[in-house]
């Protein structure tokens, strides 16, 4: 099933191709890392004909391993000129894998400004021209997909921000109630599929799944049961997300003094308790809304949700801790409808909830509106929907917004704003936001929680950084869920997912193969992130972490560039 | 005399270290370059209080060679974020020569958003509360400096623009008549002097002038007199620019299908004659403007001009061939009188005409305005004297401008805008505008005119250029304009300035140590740049260029990266 399509928009054609066992070893993360460093001229323009956009599914989809149905969207990041893979849930990888696609490759671009629906089934993709759908953002557009080609269809698409371009723009993909929830959301991958004149790609539904061959059937279910197992035994992701969703974090992360307050000058919120994920499954189980809500079928940590406004409408869906602490204390804004709105809105119009929530914070801190001032977010989201001139600017994220409004504090990395952890009381994932050739993205490396090293100290952290970087590249290789991945902390987890290679592929498996996935993904990406002139002077964060103590701790970002220099050393 | 001023804005103290003769053989541009890479840390924020900025005069300062008073601006640069060196003519190197002064660096920066006028004689500095400047933009500005410390002083200073940071923002200084027209245009100095707290730095007059001491005054008289026949006798420098200025290069630039029309879309314009340097010497001939004026007393060439508006009233001065090809012919527009007010418009508010020139265009093909709309190119100015927010973007330069506004044909190079040469027919100039440190920048080496190479050929350019970059930086170090450089196309030339160096500081002087001092200079900055994190990958010219051919010749730029990474090899 390791069928590659390629979908070239020059010449509107396509073509499928076998690749046999030779991709086997390679999905997700990996695979893109490989295909951009073969086939993409590192310094070509992001939303030029010689940029590629990759979708693709990982090493086991196609397998029942828990959330291995996870979709990778990769291509050279209009947003931070690197190498981008952006991570999504929702029903699009796992309908490429009924479709026998392991990979749908977006190639060249239209002369014109001609915009099409790609459509896709086993055996083919047909060009829709699209001038009837052009200008829809991705709820409407969804409603109208639906209608005009069924409901069993799956989505990927963008909304206004990605026909415009702006370097902010996600793509949004189907959920399981068929709402454009998910996201492909980071580095402005939206974007490079406008600039391909594609406004949506629609997987219609597979009349013949195609079927996985293992290597031992019995043992891989045999491993897959213990791996499940143990993610139900893990505390957070067997017990606090499916019932309190990644919101489950703001508490802690604010006890940590962690959590991004007025523009990341903070680490605690004093309206924490308004924001939290405790709070939001009381308000939902009043409204009629839910937690426990998987955003694909079998998710055994069914982390996401469903958010009910005050009238017991739907809002949004998959309402997370990063957009509620970015647009929430981030930006001094306690009122949860008011940030699901924001939720909503991003998704609506295709733009990435946590670069916005980091642009509105600059935009706050050079006093365009004040911090707390939630209608004021509004009215600046509402700037982006209409295109003004600002909005525009808005639009090309927190970087290069707060550098025209000549702020000095802007929490960016290679141009991509900071997850919702502050890197000064979380110093791990500090040197990940550093290194990672993604720019500052927590899921690359997230070293929250983890009891070996306090947080607060230098010691460690590079090291520590060093591996979780690889087992997040390892499982974003895989396809599945980071999530999925916290219970590896127990050696017989990793055991069995070694068991599970092992039975799926065959061959000798043990834990530096497994890990050398990870490891062989950093390195390539390193290598197409130098070829596109990044040096080791990009992997350094803001200056105002390095010298502003962030209370209420007190602790500055404190690990030099020759220290981080030594992280991720592949 | 030697000295050196340094004025530390943290902590407002001065210092004044005379420096013997160590510094003899640094001066303008190989002195900044020396100092910006021992004294400031190449990643430093340029607008933060580690970055420093350098005003300096030449090796040559101080003696009667011709044009020997430019100041050199050194700075790590926010336009570009590489090191800088923006060249002034007028009255303040002249100025500091004649209080002693080989350089004035300043560094630090206030805690408070205080602004200072910086007032400095023979033996101090010192700081005056600037209060009741702020908001006053450049005329109004030296008009109220002259009158409340006298019209003797020299000035340098900011407008608006570099109070507020503007990655655009000029320094600019008095010329002959005490007007502001004369700029440190390139690379946001200007917000570099904003934000170290100066609205204007004050030279007051000298009560005694410091005397030059020779090794062989005589021989140095001699040879000086024989390189000034050489300037007098050489067409451009003696004829041409002291009777047409520097815009006698519109007319051929047009000829050669080299000048920039429509945001670069052609290399002709059809109303040529109207912007012509021929046009303005016969208009201002009758409104009694002048041709012919020099920016230092003493000059030979007197490229300058006083432009005089309909009624015969002062409009600008320094009205050059650059700002007028970009805002005119680059623009569609061909109202001289229009461009003339642009140009006092930039110098008023304190931004370099060139990268305006090269933003308005941007903003044409984004249909902001359409070509040749004088009246909204005007209005986009006024924009960024309101300060509205889509002014802070335009005044952020073409390249984070056109990114915004999802152009895709955006002329600049390292974030710099090119000067008004289409590269795709001058193909040297290209080469220089790739590889220069300084970003897109014609005065780091022009091969127009030269005859050895046809400029359309691809063949030769990158020697030329590199021969080129090193006499310019070679002149940039002397402290003699690049003008002056034209005669030494003749070697005799080239024998007088190395009898006036040797007779001046003594021992053994050739050709190969005259230019040393060029490939020195250049060496050091590439080394500057490489620390602040620019790779080869910096070195190219926009996407376009290699592959729309410029009508009327239809060129394209045809010079590979590998091609171009054998340029100024040091």
């Amino acid at each position: 099933m390791n069928r590659f399509l390629r979908v070239n928009m020059a010449r509107l054609s396509t073509d499928i191709k076998d690749t046999g066992d030779e991709y086997n070893l390679l999905g997700g993360r990996g695979l893109i890392a490989r295909m951009m460093n073969e086939e993409v001229d590192p310094c070509c323009d992001p939303l030029g004909e010689a940029n590629k956009l990759i979708f693709c599914t990982g090493i086991l989809a196609g397998t029942p391993a828990p959330t291995s149905g996870r979709l990778s969207v990769g291509t050279k990041s209009p947003l931070t000129g690197g190498i981008k893979e952006a991570n999504a849930g929702g029903m699009f990888g796992r309908r490429m894998i009924d479709l026998g696609f392991k990979a749908i490759i977006i190639e060249g671009k239209p002369d014109c400004d001609a915009l099409y629906i790609l459509k896709i089934n086993e055996n083919t993709a047909s060009f829709i021209l699209a001038d009837n759908y052009r200008g829809l953002n991705n709820y409407k557009l969804h409603e109208e997909l639906l209608k005009e080609f069924g409901d069993e269809i799956v989505i990927a698409s963008i909304g206004c921000a990605g026909e415009r371009c702006y370097k902010n723009s996600s793509i949004q993909i189907s959920d399981t109630e068929g709402r454009p929830s998910r996201a492909a959301a980071r580095g402005g991958v939206g974007a490079v599929l406008g600039s391909k004149g594609i406004k949506a790609v629609i997987l219609e539904k597979a009349n013949n799944k195609t079927r996985t061959i293992y290597s031992d059937y019995d043992e891989f279910r045999k491993a897959n049961k213990g791996y499940i197992e143990g993610i139900m035994k893990n505390e957070t992701s067997g017990m606090a997300m499916p019932a309190f969703g990644t919101a489950v974090l703001v508490n802690p992360v604010n006890s940590l003094g962690a959590l991004p307050v007025n523009n990341f000058s903070s680490g605690s919120f004093d309206m924490v308790e308004a924001i939290s994920g405790e709070e939001i499954s009381r308000l939902q189980s009043e409204r009629g809304g839910s937690n426990g809500h998987g955003c694909q079928p079998g998710c055994p940590i069914r982390c996401s949700n469903i958010y009910k406004d005050q009238n017991g409408q739907y809002l949004t869906s998959g309402f997370e801790y990063e957009t509620i602490a970015l647009n929430g204390s981030n930006l001094g804004i306690s009122d949860l409808d008011l940030i699901a709105k924001i939720d909503r809105l991003c998704d609506d119009l295709g733009i990435d909830t946590m670069e916005t929530g980091c642009t509105l914070g600059v935009c706050m801190e050079a006093g365009i509106i004040d911090f707390g001032d939630g209608e004021g977010a509004l009215s600046l989201i509402g700037e982006m929907f209409e295109d003004t001139k600002f909005g525009r600017v808005i639009a090309d994220g927190a970087a290069r917004c707060g550098s025209h409004l000549g702020v000095k504090r802007i929490p960016a990395v290679k141009n991509q704003g900071l997850a919702a952890y502050d890197p000064r009381s979380l110093k791990g994932t500090g040197v990940t936001y550093a290194t990672t050739p993604m720019g500052a993205d927590h899921t690359a490396g997230n070293t929250i929680g983890d009891p070996s090293v306090s947080p607060y100290e230098k010691k460690g952290q590079v090291e520590l950084s060093t591996g979780t970087q690889v087992g997040m590249a390892t499982f974003d290789s895989l396809g599945m869920c980071i999530f999925s991945g916290f219970c590896t902390a127990d050696p017989v987890n990793i055991n069995h997912l070694i068991s599970m290679m092992k039975s799926r592929f065959g061959g000798d498996w043990d834990a530096d193969r497994l890990f050398g996935l990870g490891i062989e993904t950093i390195s390539l990406e390193k290598k197409f992130n130098k070829a596109a002139g990044f040096t080791d002077k990009d992997d350094t964060l803001p200056e105002f972490m390095y010298n502003e103590p962030l209370p209420p701790n007190n602790n500055v970002f404190d690990i030099t560039t020759e220290e981080l220099s030594s992280a991720i050393p592949f």
